[in-house]
């Protein structure tokens, strides 16, 4: 079940001039920086109620985000749903014929990220994130 | 103050498509539809945790958002950040040089909404969001 709209993507080209703008002028308070190697973005995430904006630099420009910052510029990029069970949740989205552009992913700390094309979901980018079990949303902080 | 990510906003053709996806086969619950005549849309809203989906199809073709989704297609469209003191936040945006697309908006039932455009923040159509005082927030049912 889809219990949380975790956060909104942007992909911008310079994630301090963002920072400025949502914290320094906004006044909204930074939380967890860091290099996403893999996927070829540094994040900032900004906390706001019980959601997120996710800025994300593109740090390979010779990438799919790197091209497509190239192709539309800073902007809106994808919307990510918090799962409370994603393998259900993906069973569920499989019996009606959604697949995954990739495998689930898991990291480090526990989070367990999957994507859904565009194209399957009328145009916009999702991402779908299990927090693990009884641990605190680190993203957050 | 700005204290939660108000809603998503997603610009359709056809919002009965996007309501089959997000709440018959994603299991979420439909809030509020209404025809928003002086946008050029009909809307539903779809709550998830303290945010919200809202699903804008277009009724006027021969608008701005008609004309918009006629080059881009279904997709992200806008984010609304909610305030909790609309006129104390726009008066210290305008201090930093930011401006309105058009004055400050208020339905019948008192949400007062303003937009700034995402050429001042980068890239990313914005409204702000003002809910009636000591009222509940009546988009969401």
């Amino acid at each position: 079940m889809f219990i949380r709209l975790h956060h909104v993507g942007l992909l911008v080209k310079d994630l301090n001039e963002t920072k400025k703008l949502y914290c320094e002028q906004f006044g909204l308070k930074p939380g967890r920086e860091f290099d996403l190697v893999k996927e070829d973005v540094r994040i900032l995430n900004i906390p706001i109620g019980d959601s997120m904006i996710e800025v994300n630099q593109v740090i390979n420009h010779d990438s799919g985000v790197g091209r497509y910052l190239a192709k539309h510029g800073d902007g809106l990029h994808h919307i990510c749903l918090e799962s409370d069970d994603l393998d259900a949740d993906i069973k569920m989205m499989g019996a009606l014929g959604f697949t995954l552009i990739k495998p689930v992913s898991e990291s480090p700390n526990g989070v367990r990220v999957a994507w859904i094309h565009p194209k399957q979901v009328q145009g916009v980018l999702m991402e779908l994130w299990e927090n693990p079990k009884d641990q605190p949303d680190t993203s957050r902080t």
